[in-house]
């Protein structure tokens, strides 16, 4: 009911930050593709902890295991199991958590919902659950390159606090992006990004940003006129990762600052395409792409968990304070960097099946 | 496939704006609740053209008819049926719209995907649409009144262009916006929105802007951790409006600019519940309801039909121009804020029934 | 939550058998293919009531209406409302339905279910609810047309009360089956069918029997292996309808007095293609199609209203006795005959295109 | 798309008899419900091979482990997953299969749809699948134990090829049906049916039968009007089994042969509850529960690998003979009584939950 998403190429995650493992179910990929360990490692490995000394200190190897569905080296169109084991916890780092909410985590909001919360570490709402959609979005890559080669997603850092990086979308590279350890695609903002973290974090402190994706060579058509439209399939996919605030499309909420006659994107025939000669849409229009860039941007919060003491309430109701502990991301943005990447691909993939099933 | 929203109160709207009509089914709403045509009528009134002058002067009466679902004045727990006829079209109005595409439309997109499009207005992308999700919405109502009372959701004009509405969304009432035909709650900006809409149509040019909701007295623990988190079904549900182009929970976009410290919730008891002193979370935290107003905000693009001539292309893909007719919004707003509430509505109404589902 | 049928090619019924009318949309469809109202119409015909003289003489005209999804002539690929209004009720003959349940009716578990029954007829559980069902594959003959040339579905009677008959389901016709008013496809057994109908009837009891189908030239690889296997859908769609009571395919119960030497079909290539040498399998192995023949038998229960005294019990929980009223089918399978080949082509229709979708 | 039953008590199985494992993710069962991996292990362990000599003397541990949704012993409300790891194949044992399709059993159909199949063993459509459906059943005894405590499912084997047992669904036990190893219910039974058993394994040859199931203390008012029918989701789940070929609930094909005043069930108040003084209905009508015993029947083909020398063709399409090799179960109705049971736990539950949602 909650842990579904995808109509044709779906993806069902499970799995607590602490317990055996995290994990995900990848149903509907079509059969015959190519897929290894080493696919879905690599791309793990992206968004893994411990990775560069901006982002936690935890090391977790986060290995992961095809449990089903692939054989002798190919998809057999069977659902594709994944799974990664979590490391040994130290439960005793987590006992103040099981007395206290945090601040602006989901602590209260699960003992709301569930009556019951897993209170080592974040359980369904920690960051590790993301693994399962990493490793799922290297499945559809694997689909993209079979039926709409070229098609690929890249993100970046746009923003980490008040420091902004000037990236151009139709341009940028992944390898550019990987090329710094903030995942941002301007080398002139890569050391004061750096510097600002190792500050905020010297400080106990956290801040957030924006990040910026890209996804080129999507076919035009794709997604749906009413409901699923493309963007807010893409909006909803974002608004499910942990942190984020906010999300827009093309010219977003600075294209409430234009006129009509501004903001339409004139369209011209161009080497026998039909192209739009700016794009303030972002490469979707009435909630189908138009085969233009399709450019978004996503809004994170500053990192909840900050190792200072903040007012809060005890699980049996009464008023206390809670001092973060542990090891954690002062900025999640380079780590999200390819999550944002997972959940694009992922949401493209499913809406490429679905146009086969419905269109040809 | 397409037009299906929500899976415990699940709806699924039909009909082009030109063609037998529009509506919607709802399924899965709850027996016994008293419902009539007069409560759905009122709400479609409220969205319909020609209702001020400062929106479209088309005069369409809208008027509904439940076709099933209810009997002696209560819901029977089977499909809801409900139509609106169209009224008669005059197609030579859009001859020309049969052979161009019209810029930042859908048209071009339609083609790509279907390879065919109701030429006569804009078919499924038609604003008209919306008139299937209202009248749900107004069933969704009646849910929440006998499940969850006191819970309501309040829009209003935050901005049109570059003029700023001042509103306190904890105090709004839905009275207060009413009061006024560009539907926001500052009287001091009333004026000044109107000139400027009006200016803006005399120009043959239009402008779009931001709404702002409120949803009030959401029980805690709607939503769920993964995928469909609240906010990620609340984003969703607005970027599949018509002309939306952005979405921000709380903080939003401005929430990047603070850093952890600042931009953590504080948690208090009051009043024997668990509160937070002050709300960047929106509402929601981990993807879940924590019981404060859910506080949000979409931008509307600038209407993309404008009645000056802009550069296109035709359907048999040629480079041509092409002027804008007949009676359209010059800005939508005004008439989008009962729709915004419509979906903030459905979302929650489905949410609800899914928490009572899992959890009792 | 209740009323959808499919995953790709979607349907939604809505409507009870007094109201406003009965209708369905239809999700999903491909577009560009030819559709009228003639061709809902003649379906619709098959299945009304009124058609000859051992049909309830009930007459009902079920005109339909196509309200959306379909532009000069062709399918756009957005939802198909198709709606039939209902004819006046008298709604006098059912007083003393709101105040007595009727045996093996679901009177009672509607009120267990709902609190509430539209006791003015079957409601929802009015064979009137079939309409939708036999317009929507009308539809999908369409869909099966353009992709699956050849793929039909042929339905007969294969059994009423006491009464066989002998049918070849490899070489029976629609037309042989339509040549008779009883819908069997056995000439010797048309007479001797009718007389007993006839006699039923005026007793003012009813009967029951078989109907067999068979799917010719459906692709072979349709259907999957877990949960939505091709036979499991089948047998749901046919329970699905009302006073059904048993499914079974190819050898069926009559199977188990088999050893698995006698049961297993022995392959061999024919033709270039690889075939069965004879079809115990009755067209499907482990949930998927293998190109064979796939047939199948529904039971369908006595009709449950008759015309004599029976033991129950009122809304009020108190002993009495109802006795039926109203004119109804003494034996419903003629009229169902075309109700189980539409219920077999809008499976298949969908398991075509979710094949499309994941295996193109 | 494929391998995904259930609206709201959602489960997905996973997994190929070679490969890493099978296993499953259990969405959306309430929260604080006790669960052990014992709880599991020991309904696995009724369906494990092995158990007694007239099954497969394959042994197989299948131990289970939870790997995610439970703490402290406690359901969380969060996906559960649960794998059970594949011991050592020998595919040498396979390497016949993989060059040559067993009649009557799906390797054709996969390689028909995929293009592709796992021919150690028989990948997805092997027995071993089912271990996931067995392990989410016995996460849906505590929910029923929970929310409809006294509701249970009793199976047992109503015959195997020509051996009918005599039963009374009314008051058979499980543990009468534990107390044999080929889980029939009635004694005199028990040693024709070994017998009978062994004389077809020693020929090398295999025999079916039909599993009857009751669920007893159903609540009323579970199941929907239209589509998901609570019969026709059982015949769903039922058909969805390895060698199912036909179900029938209360009076079934049988029931063809009474008239309509034989057939209906009388209705009486009994102990303040509305009763049926016969269930002909087999405890549905109108696809809704009626608080009666709901009876069914399911008819299991003779097991399709038998040790003899069959024609077939191979995966290069040409003729070709295949004889069975390794060690299979003559007949699979003694281990398919647990699975049975499980299917039907898993749809009461299902509808349990969904009846919660809409009606409370």
């Amino acid at each position: 009911m909650s842990s579904i998403l995808g109509q044709v190429f779906r993806i069902s995650t499970w799995g607590e930050s602490h317990g055996g493992g995290v994990g995900v179910v990848i149903d509907g990929c079509p059969p015959r593709l190519p897929l290894s360990v080493d696919d879905i490692q690599t791309d793990l490995d992206r968004r893994r902890p411990g990775q560069s000394d901006i982002t936690t200190p935890r090391k977790e190897q986060d290995r992961c295991e095809i449990l089903s569905g692939v054989f002798q080296g190919l998809t057999l169109g069977s659902p594709i199991s994944i799974m990664v084991r979590n490391e040994d916890a130290r439960p005793e780092s987590y006992t103040e958590m099981a007395e206290k909410y945090r601040p602006s985590h989901a602590d209260y909001c699960y003992d709301a919902k569930y009556g019951i919360r897993n209170w080592q570490g974040g359980g369904r709402s920690s960051a590790r659950e993301t693994i399962g959609r990493v490793a799922a979005a290297s499945v559809a890559k694997k689909v993209l390159a079979a039926l709409a080669p070229g098609c690929e997603a890249v993100a970046w850092v746009k923003s980490i606090y008040n420091l902004s990086a000037n990236v151009d979308p139709s341009t940028i590279t992944q390898a550019q992006v990987e090329s710094n350890i903030v995942r941002t695609g301007d080398p002139a903002a890569v050391e004061p990004m750096i510097e600002l973290i190792k500050k905020i974090r010297s400080e106990g402190n956290s801040v957030g940003g924006v990040i910026e994706c890209v996804i080129r060579n999507c076919p035009p058509g794709l997604g749906v006129p009413v409901f699923d439209k493309l963007d807010a399939e893409l909006a909803k996919a974002m608004l499910s990762l942990p942190a984020t605030k906010a999300f827009e499309i093309g010219s977003g909420f600075a294209g409430t600052l234009l006129t009509g006659l501004e903001h339409n994107d004139p369209m011209r025939m161009k080497d026998g395409r039909v192209r739009s000669t700016k794009n303030d849409s972002g490469g979707i229009q009435g909630g189908i792409s138009n085969g233009e860039d399709i450019v978004f941007r996503v809004a994170f919060k500053p990192t909840a968990t900050v190792m200072r003491e903040q007012d809060t309430v005890s699980s049996a109701h009464e008023d206390t304070t809670l001092t973060g502990r542990g090891r954690h991301d002062a900025c999640v943005l380079p780590r999200a960097v390819p999550i944002v990447e997972a959940m694009a691909l992922l949401v493209i993939t499913d809406h490429l099946l679905r146009q086969r099933a419905q269109c040809g």
